[in-house]
């Protein structure tokens, strides 16, 4: 889905993340897809199901592949594989085409290139998410000790300290911090069944070449996951809880800088095209919107969990129109959260307030 | 949000549609917020509260105006209305700045562009649904008579004819056509208020320049809507009955064309990197997948009817990620059926297969 | 689903209603489901297809029936109507029992007898919405003129009345009440279509009974549509809306009660068990609560639209899941509206507070 | 939420549990509150904040509570707590009732008491997945090694054996019985946070108190999570995973017992009220069903994630109308799951059907 009204730049990066979107894209996917593929042709010579030299011309292709039309094969295949496929058999000599894919299946290639896709998106989030955490870490130095009333259910209940709410703020991003290298390791393992998920079909050598790829991606090599979702639905899952404990965080600083409550002061901040006095925060607001965004996506994809048969074109595709827009929504709230928090000129109840009874 | 995975050309135009994305893109949307802002201007010089001369001035300025960078604004302020303003102004003499905008709020701005692109979104999105009917009714025509077992709870029930199914999927989408009408007139209103949603604030001339603004864009003037999201809604329950009603076609479709089912054929349809043999019904099963997808949005965007005071930025952003995105995944269901539809080459029991008991 | 935690007493009534619970429940729904049946075996006779006498005795066991083991047919078949008329038909003399139920399938007692449900449902919310909408008026009346803050974005903006914020709540309330009467019209329609959905299936008397069954249930004959769900679709849509726009309330009264703001004053409140000071809005978080719940199901009761061939066990049943409970929702929160703005002591800008620059 | 229209017997069990239902009714749920006040009341004592004396007279109150109006009090407080605290009191001479909850607060009591009922309904759960996994292996026992087509894209793929499919049911299976271990000590941890979440607040001994509590009742002490319902989602996610895994076997067996197909006999099944040869695959549809429900319900529970400062009432009552369900869905597709499978008569191709070319 395009969603041109968030994305064409009428709205800046303020509900989309170039970074994390960029790893999503055409190019550096295609060339995920196409270092699967010289590993596969790799393991075919490896395992004597092609000789050397096919392997070899095959490998030249694939390093010369400079990009096919693509979409025209996926309106008509429904994916981007088999054009790919074709448009690198088109350059070899009939021989060798066989070093192309053999035994392979599109959803091998586009599984584990959507693995390594989403480790390195996996990385620019913790990195991002370090930074917030440090941000936390750096007001709570500044002003931990400020007194702050705690609110409940909408009320004024105790006196606090700033430290108290900035202490949960802080807490479950650490600990989304260590669920990340768990999920690390949940998702990182190739996706290589061949056509139907049987590693033994349509040829023996496919169960070989899968532990060759799988090496030279430097990735576990693990049982086939071809029907089984649960690993993206693992990684929607801590986009989820990562963006939630910032919508958290969002809500709080957008109530806490209400006039009247007046518990925080934000540098810069929005304008208004019609009250030149307000200072909107806006990348609070944005917090609270991702994190409902993320939040419902995990419903839609979830009902990519029923898969049937050996492969569901329409559950998988679920996955695409909701997954990566998740992580770019995730990234999106990190990089809002970074810059609310480091805007922070005073935080805590200003003085002359009454605490409450 | 960006989407690059479904967006950037690797699944071609599956899971997108660039007829309908370009109505929400910047170019677009930009030139429907000049349309506002150049009725407003006028109406300031009909309602006296600028000089003819200076709406003159303001209005080459708007005529004139060739992008500005809005992302940076939007960045800032959350939205494009201020930048936009902004450049506006600038390219006037002092005097002549307040023939802009005067009185004005951004969210009449975008909210009543939003309605001028959703107005035509609605118009592009009938066209497709009436050609879709009309490939529904060809298919009655050529098939109607055939037999087709009837299947209820996955089960065969009863002999019928094609014609029992057509109808099923013909009747719903007629009635959509009927609704679409209905909320043509939901749909179509200025959402002009000011500043706070009150005609009277922050001066007595917002009243009668919203008056003039809605003639001159053609839309009814209707009460303020500013923080009452129905009308949003309304758009994508019908979006979501559409895409529901074809979700339904192509659930079916993808079930018949199963072999020992093989109750239709398609020609053209999906090829296969590993089974030179196989036929996907890509676009019946691409119609399931929106289908949900829209089912799902719709859960999201209905979190924006919880709109606080006078205008909720978290709740208003959350319209922006999840509506243009299921309009657009309607366009693409409604192409992927008139496809389907059209590339049936037979329909009904096969052959020499035993009705049911 | 049973939902124990919420609905076994521990919560009262705070998310429940057990007068809306009540038309859903066994009595009353088994109630409507005879009553089709009564009528159908009144057709049965009228269209010459059984006896008057036979259809005598039908009757008369039908208005005897007190319950049958509904439970262990339904654990058997999915639903309890062949239960049901198993029951009925072991009374009768062998003879006597195609007067009951022959043509009619089991969807049309169950969806006729919902919709005969929904519409009494959609009379006790409508009451409601009447008396939640008189209970705004009357806040306008005794406190519209009142100086309140106009607040966007979270963010003080212009100084307003208290007319305004109520006329904001009113508005959408009004609407609702048309949109209700518009529904009616849709939902009210039997859905008779026998076993595949073909009113000349498997006789074709079927079609001459629905027309009859029609008539005396009082209700328009309208088209089969046993795979359409977009009847309840409309209905989850209004209830969705009207959730909506209760949330919105709640969230605004919840705002405005927060000490510092102190533009409303409820009497009442929920207690704490540790700070006796406390007085929490409960019932305006529950109906922040309630419209989450149900804008949320919506998502899900969409995705019963993929109805597949002539009758979905799977996607039906997902209905009975999700709109009972949306529709005690929607009564609970219309329940909450009401007392909280009956609770009103006070509402308004706090005197002596400075209005926003 | 009562959803009479599923759980007043109308449709049996085949949309509830009553087992899972029974461990979130209010007197199991009462029973769990009373083990942690009457561990609190012990703590108290062993702080010295009261006398031995005081505690012994408290003990023997809780211990004699035989219920009190719960509902009146929630009603009115959103929570049952004060209610039941209060009715404990009037029980005790006035010297003594310091020794009842001082220091802790509705949700310490809530939380925990709903992390216990969450631990024993896990317990129940994966009970029930073990004999769903023994029933899948026995099958592969007994039918592996037929043949069974591979279906990929709703489209005959290659040949292979029911092996290959059951070991695609099997592996998900076994493995969210690993992840159900990984819950379990995520969710094993008292909440006792005090009335804002400090253990320092309103008095030290909460702290001392709460280590008390957690020995008492068997559980990890652990940070407070008040504001932070990761764990509550963490349950979430697992029965989204567990029900999709089995939705995915219920799509797969309504699929393979199609007419034409013919891949699945299964004793028993559902009757029709119409017509009398049809076999209904009723529990394999209503495991698509559930696992439908849950998913969405996933996406409204990650809404609770955004619980704004120290409490959150809205968020937090979000999770009771969503998680409670949520389990009593999975419990019902892993009781129809295993007698599905139990009811398996033949699995395979069926002879004399021409393999996929």
């Amino acid at each position: 889905m395009t969603n041109a009204f968030t994305s064409s730049g009428l709205f800046g990066t303020l509900l989309s993340d170039p970074a994390i979107a960029a790893e999503f894209e055409a190019t550096a996917f295609v060339g995920r897809m196409l270092r699967f593929e010289a590993a596969w042709t790799d393991a075919l010579a490896t395992c004597h199901v092609v000789t050397a030299e096919d392997a070899a011309h095959a490998l030249a292709a694939i390093k010369r592949f400079s990009g096919a039309d693509l979409a025209t094969g996926s309106d008509r295949d429904g994916l981007p594989v088999p054009a790919l496929v074709a448009a690198l058999k088109r350059e070899l000599p009939e021989a060798a085409r066989r070093a192309v894919h053999t035994g392979a299946t599109s959803q091998d290639v586009i599984d584990t290139a959507m693995v390594l896709t989403c480790l390195t998106v996996l990385d620019r989030l913790t990195e991002r998410l370090d930074r917030v955490i440090a941000a936390v870490e750096a007001l709570a130095d500044r002003f931990g000790d400020r007194p702050l009333t705690a609110r409940t259910r909408m009320q004024a209940a105790l006196p606090a300290t700033v430290a108290l709410r900035l202490d949960a703020w802080r807490r479950p991003l650490v600990a989304h911090l260590a669920r990340a290298a768990l999920l690390r390791e949940e998702l990182a393992a190739v996706q290589i069944g061949g056509p139907i998920g049987a590693r033994d079909r349509p040829a023996a050598h496919v169960a070989t070449c899968a532990g060759h790829v799988a090496e030279a991606l430097g990735l576990p090599l693990g049982p086939v996951w071809h029907s089984d979702r649960s690993r993206m639905m693992a990684l929607g899952h801590w986009l989820t809880l990562v963006t939630g404990s910032l919508g958290k965080i969002g809500q709080d600083v957008a109530l806490m800088a209400q006039q009247g409550v007046a518990e925080i002061t934000l540098s810069g901040g929005g304008g208004s095209s019609a009250m030149a006095h307000k200072q909107n925060p806006v990348a609070a607001e944005a917090m609270v919107t991702l994190a409902r965004y993320v939040a419902g996506q995990q419903g839609i994809l979830a009902q990519a969990m029923i898969h049937e048969q050996e492969r569901s074109g329409a559950a998988w595709a679920l996955e695409w129109l909701t997954l990566p827009a998740m992580a770019e929504a995730t990234g999106a709230a990190l990089r809002h959260a970074e810059a609310v928090l480091s805007s922070v000129a005073r935080i805590g109840t200003p003085d002359g307030t009454d605490a409450p009874g």
